[in-house]
Parts: C-alpha cells; sequence; structure tokens
C-alpha cells in the first residue's frame, strides 16, 4: 500500500450553530474524502453547499453522509423504523446532497451512513439488503464505506457495489480486530495516533487494549471531527504518512 | 388547441398525516402532471414514494413543489429569507425527490412552487433570477410551472427554461385577467367550474368577477386537491374537456 | 360502580393537518376526559388551545398527552434516549399545554403518555421511577392514566401519586387480562364494543380472545380516535352505559 | 441609580450543539439575568434545564426568551403569521421553561423576546397588545424586557405589566437615542464598552455614531453573547461598574 484515504465528517453544524469553530475549514485541506451532513442529523442546505464548495476548491471527494432524523440528537439515537422507511430517508439525503453538488460540478464519490444508523447497518440484514439494492440502483458507482464484515458490507457485496473499509484513528480496538464504539472520546496524544494509524497502513496491525497486535484491513482511515483536538490528530498523521513514502488519496483519485 | 395539461398537488401529507383522506388516489387518475411536495411544507420520503409510484402507474408526469421550511404552516407564511438561502432549499427539495424518483424509473418533468414560495417568485427579482439560473444549471429540462407575467416567469425565460403558465380553475380572475389569490376556497359548483375550464381553453377567455370577458393564455390547468369537493369538479371538468374533444396530456406528452 | 370515566386523544393534528376530518368535535360531548396532544406528536399551539377551548365549553377534563419527539412518526416509533432527556421532555410538554390550559382558566387534570412512549414508560423502570418522581415535584395533584401493574404504575404508586387505570374499548385482551396492543385496529361493531364496555363495567370482566372470561379492573375507559369508526364506537358505548345507569365523569368530577 | 441590571441570552444551543464553546458557564457568573431560550430559535428541554440549573447556582434571575418557531434560522428571519397564532406559541415557550424551572425550584422574573419576534413585538401593535393581554391573565408577575417606547413596551404598560427598558451594550445608537440594530457586530475593545455602559448608566448619556451625546434611560444592560469577545465585555464592564460602585442586581433582587 503506498495511498491511503483519510475521511472525515464535514457540515456537521445546523443554520448558526457549527461543530467546532470553522474546524471544517482546517480540517478539508487534510484529508481526501468527506462525508457530508445532509439535512436529518445536521445540515442545512446552504451549509452543504459551502463544504461542497471547499471540498472542491481542495480537490476533496464528496460523499452523502445519510442519518436518522434526529436533529436533536444528532443523529446518535437509534429511531424503531422499518427497513423501507429507512431506505427512503436514506434516498432522499442522497438525493438532496447530490443536487447541490452538481450545482457545484461535483459528482458524488461515496456513501457513508453517520451515527446509530451506521451502527443500525451494520447489524440489521434487513436494512443493509434493502439499502443496498437501492443503491446498486440508483447510484451504482458510489464507493460505501462500512466496516468491514458488517452486515452492509456483506451485502453491498452481494449488490456489486464497491465498499471501502475503514480503520478508525481515535477509537481502540479489541483482540478481535473490531471497533470499540463509543460516541466520543477524550484528547488523544497527536504522534501516538499518527504512529498508530502508520502502523495499520504499513504493517496491517493494531495494537488492540490488551496490548496484543491484531491484523486489519482496510482503505481508509476515519477522523471524528469532533474528537477533542482533531485538528491536531489529523495533522500529525497526515505528515507522518506522507513522511513515510504514503500518498493521500480518495478512491477514486486512486483508481483514475 | 386540441390537448391541455390538468396539475394538481399531490403528496402533501406528512407521516400519519395526510390531506383528505385517500383523496389523492382518486385524483391522480383524471389529471396529467402531479406537483410531488418534498418534505418542507409536507411530504416525508415514504409519502413521496408512494405518490411516485402512484402516478407511475397512471402515467401522470411529476414536478417537484418545493417550499418554504415551514410544516406547521403548511408552506403558506412568508419567511424572510435570502434568495441564496432560498435556492439552496429549493434545490434541496429538488434533488430529494429526483432521487426518489430515480428509483421509480421516473425522469421529474416539471417544477413548481408551493404556496407563499410561488407568491414570492412570483414577485421578487432577485430570488427569481438565482432561481432560474441554478435551474437552468441543474436542471434544463424541467417545464417551470408559473404564472404569466410573473417574475419568474420572465427570469425562466430569460434562463432557456420551458415555461407552462397555469389558469386555475379554482380562483376568480378580475378585470386584468389576473388571478385573485385565496388560500382556500368554499365548495364551488362542478359544473360551472367544467364550463369556466371549457370556456378558457375553447376561447381563451374567462369571466372576470366583474362579469367583463377577459383573455386568458395558458398551457395547464390547476386544481387544488384541498378545495372542498375537489374530486367532484376535477372529474366534471375532465369529462367536461374530453366530450369537447380536448384531450388531457402533459407538456412532455403533448411533445412526444 | 356507577360512574365511569371515557376518554380519548385530542388535537393530534399539526397546523394544516388533522386527524379524521373535525371528528375531535363530535367525539369532545361524549367523553368526560381529553388527553391533548402537545407538540411532539402533534399539536400545534393552536391546535391545542382551540381543543382546551372546546373541552372547557364540553366540561370535559383535559390532560398533557406526551410522546416523544417524532412528528414524522407520530410518537409510535422507539427512540433510544435516557430516561433523563426523557423526563426533560415529558415536562416541557407537560408546561406548555399547562400554560395555554391556564390562559383558558383551566386547571390541568391528568397525565397521559402516548404511543412508543406509553410502551417505554410500561416496561421501563428507569424512566418510570425518574418520571413520577418529576411528576411529584411539579404536579402532584395530576392522576397518572397508565396500564394497570406496569411500571409507571408502581412508580407512580410508590410517589404517591393518583393513578387512573384503563380498560382498551376498542383492543383486544388475552388470557391474562392484558392488552393486545397493536397501532390500530379494524372498523369494530359499535354495539359489540358497547356491549364489551358495559360488561367490563359492570361485572369487571371481559371476554380474552380464546374466550375465556377474565377480571379487569379499571377507571376509565380508553377509545382510540383514529380507530376507523370511533365516532360510532362512542357514541354506542356512552348511551349503552347510560341506560345501564353509569354517569360518565372524569375522576376529578366524581371526587367532587 | 446605585443598581443595574446585566441580562445576556443564555441555553442558546440545540441538542449536540451550543453557541460558543461552553461560554455560556463563564457569563453566567457575570450577569443578574439570564434570558432562556425555550425550543423554537434554541433550547431542547435539557440544554434548557442544564442553564436552569446553573443560574440558580449563581442566583441569577432567568426569564422566558421566546422566539418565532425557526430551528435553522436561529429566530432571525421574520416569519408572516397572524397575532393569535404568534400568542399561541409564545405561551407555549413561556410555559415549557416555566414547568422545567419549577422543577429546580425556580420562578421565572421575565420574559423577553428573540431575534425577529422581539422587533416584531415592537413594531407591531396587533401582535404587541394580544401578547400584552395574554401575559396580564397568565403571567403578571413577569417583568418584560422591551425597547424604551416601542409598540411592546406601550402594550405592555396599558396592561399594566412591570416594564425594563434595555441600553444595548455592543450596539451602536443614533442621534436620537435609538439602537441601531444589526444581526451581529464583530469585536469590541472591552475597555471602551465598559466605559460606555458606565457612562449611560451614571450620566444617562451615550455618545452616537455621529459623535453627539445623548439621552438614554434603562434599568438593564444587555449583551449579546454571540458577541465576538463576548466574555471580555462582560467582565471588563462588570468590573468597571462595580468599581464605580454599582451593585449588579436583576430588578427582582433590587426590589426584594
Amino acid at each position: 500500500m503506498t495511498t491511503i484515504d483519510l475521511n472525515a465528517d464535514m457540515g456537521e453544524g445546523f443554520g448558526a450553530w457549527c461543530i467546532g469553530e470553522g474546524i471544517d475549514s482546517q480540517i478539508l485541506p487534510l484529508i481526501s474524502a468527506a462525508n457530508v451532513a445532509a439535512g436529518f442529523h445536521a445540515g442545512d442546505p446552504t451549509t452543504m453547499s459551502r463544504v461542497l464548495r471547499e471540498a472542491a476548491r481542495h480537490g476533496v471527494a464528496v460523499g452523502v453522509h445519510p442519518s436518522f432524523r434526529d436533529l436533536v440528537g444528532f443523529g446518535r439515537r437509534h429511531i424503531d423504523a422499518s427497513a423501507d422507511e429507512l431506505v427512503d430517508d436514506t434516498l432522499y439525503q442522497l438525493g438532496a446532497l447530490r443536487e447541490l453538488a452538481s450545482r457545484e460540478g461535483l459528482r458524488l464519490h461515496h456513501f457513508k451512513l453517520h451515527g446509530a444508523l451506521y451502527m443500525h447497518a451494520a447489524r440489521d440484514k434487513t436494512y443493509a439488503t434493502a439499502l443496498a439494492g437501492a443503491l446498486s440502483q440508483v447510484a451504482p458507482d458510489l464507493s460505501v464505506y462500512c466496516l468491514a464484515g458488517s452486515a452492509l458490507d456483506r451485502a453491498a457485496a452481494e449488490a456489486g457495489l464497491n465498499r471501502v473499509h475503514e480503520f478508525y484513528a481515535d477509537r481502540d480496538y479489541d483482540d478481535q480486530g473490531s471497533i470499540i464504539l463509543v460516541r466520543r472520546t477524550d484528547a488523544l496524544d497527536p504522534q501516538a495516533v499518527a504512529h498508530k494509524v502508520l502502523t495499520a497502513c504499513r504493517d496491517g496491525v493494531v495494537e488492540s487494549i490488551s496490548g496484543r497486535r491484531v491484523a486489519v484491513g482496510f482503505q481508509s482511515v476515519c477522523f471524528h471531527s469532533d474528537t477533542p483536538g482533531a485538528l491536531a490528530l489529523i495533522r500529525a498523521t497526515r505528515e507522518t504518512l506522507e513522511q513515510a513514502g504514503f500518498e493521500i488519496r480518495s478512491p477514486r483519485q486512486q483508481a483514475a
């Protein structure tokens, strides 16, 4: 591996509110793929358009980041809805972003679910299958960012969609190589994170919370922009990767 | 004129709520163009999809019906927002519907603003121009339904968009041939409405509220599905038009 | 038992939408307690005020009907939220209705949760306990309508709150005397429902779906206003009860 | 004058979002009256409760800060709604906050409209009169914070309500002593602001933008917490006022 994708959530404000004061504009030049909120947990149309324009300026690939309809809960709360309803909601958000991207001359690059809906698609085969089927119909060219081995991963594979597995830079791993998912983490040491990511990219291993070296396979490294000190983490990681000879590129740019 | 388009707003429910109990399903077979609410004044993704499927079944052309963001006010209240913000909102709704339509194998046919935003675009040159510019970029093939002579009509013409002017079956006209816009009207006599529409289609004139015959030019007849007795009005009008030799077809079908 | 309370949900519209066309106004004269939606699943402030005024006119006791924050799902979808957050949401809705009632010179009479939140409080001891504690502090005079034996029933008892147990006129019972909860039922025979309620009120028994007679204890009979033909059910039941000598009164009126 | 009230908007976040990172907690100890958002432009129930608890800890008087229903626009966009609807909306927000305050053992102290609704009540006699009438009925003990000479000021006076006129620390004044209202201002010099406020409090005059000394009368000084550097402005002003012998107290505390 000599190229790697760095992705982060962008545009997770709403109207007058933003996540981190202007941190999006500082993170965008450092990543290769932006997951853009599309209105259900964050992301009004004007914020979406602003992020799209900035991403275009930096040559960052853009994807849609759909969520449960839950502004007050930031899409982090599971809502007990039918698979059909959730697919409808997901396509709605996809189309909304796609239209705004089209105005900016941008073609969407990927699809990555947000928060509780990301977890739901990782576990619920019915939704994962319905979603992958719908995507293969309306957006067969989008890469699906997902957890390796998850329900969505399998369903997307069966539907013939391109999948991008993720390594979570700011989360811990257990002895089975599974991410220990928490809503938010404390501030982390940038050098430690950079070293962890480099090891994972170069050697395909991560040190688990119990200290074991476990294998990990992925094509993209994910950072949470609401992790305290996210900017420093991403900057240190990018520098470390580049110094080690890695190029930061999205899957589409890698393919081109 | 031997063909005429009949259009009505469809899918103006939200979740468990609908406008008229199941009246959409009865109106759809009678019209040629459906204006589909897209989430801001009505129209959750599941309702939108249901309407799209029904419209496809009946061969009815579908268009997007964007609005101010105002569920509680049903998009009937003016909101003091910038032209840029409103264009962003409009494209968001357009894209959302377009994606859901794409899944049903439908290509959108037209664009018609709703309620207070329809009136705003009729009067406000800044918004009308920005909107027409954006549409000519992302959706140059959509017909813009609008009031003849309105700001949007002129801006759409300048942007090279196809315009469809409307005759309002369930509203009165003044001596200048302008519609007297009210939010809602009382129940009307179906035969009187049918006769009024036939006269307008055949002779290009309408009787104003003061009793004068004034000229009207249009390509589509609009019915409000929330007018009391809307179904009877549309049914009587369609029958009367067909008996007089008119064919009910959307502009796209007329062109084909 | 010579008096009985009849309760139904009222004001479950939002802006231009309502449940049943004007059915609230026809049901209100027939019941003794109205559960008024307060904005989270239905019920904008203007609708709430209108229902309150109508209830006042008919001498119907009013209670608040709080819900998960879920307009599109009509409060029927469970949302995975913390007990503290849900208590905050519940008090917010309670206060909003209480203020509008105060303007109409009305004092709230009861508290009844809606839909998925009703079920959550019936099962989740943490929320039930936190809720009962909060109610005993801010609204110790409100009767809590709930399922006999549920978590909320027990928590309310421990908190010293007055509880009102319900018999569901338009739902089936199993052999243990538990309601078989479904979102919505088909149209029912008014005389059969009236007879079932009368038997329950007079003899304290209900026939289960397997045909056994099981004991039921309750102080109020609940009707769902969105059951098809709800008006006819309530009318028949009220007539049957009155002919059998029962007086229709809310718990407060019974106490007075 | 030896005491003066300092007021600021508090709790203007929503779910995961806040205005300024934790700035509320730093401003609260410095002011005597907090205007608490109540859900329509900001302020979910959990955020509201947190602010109320903090205000209680610092002995800060709390008031409700109602707004147009406009999360995405932060209540800064005028919505064309009827006076009756707006009064309903206002009481809804008042009651919601009052209930949450009641749980914290707090009695509301004042009423101050937000953003575009503040301006609407300053200009629109119909709404101002309907609102003052409603407040005199349900909350006659609340002080109404308003612009001296505005429609709401006059209506509140006629309705017998206590009014508190405001001096805007971070806004300019014209030669007539009227505030030049802008949505947001650039960063200001703390010492200049502190001096301006002290002069206004001590001498009853302010220097207008054209350099004239004009008379101003008020009982409270308002700071916008979203003015850049708001914390430094408030701190400098408080220190300057206290050094000059002023005591910072809310009108209720002054009366007690």
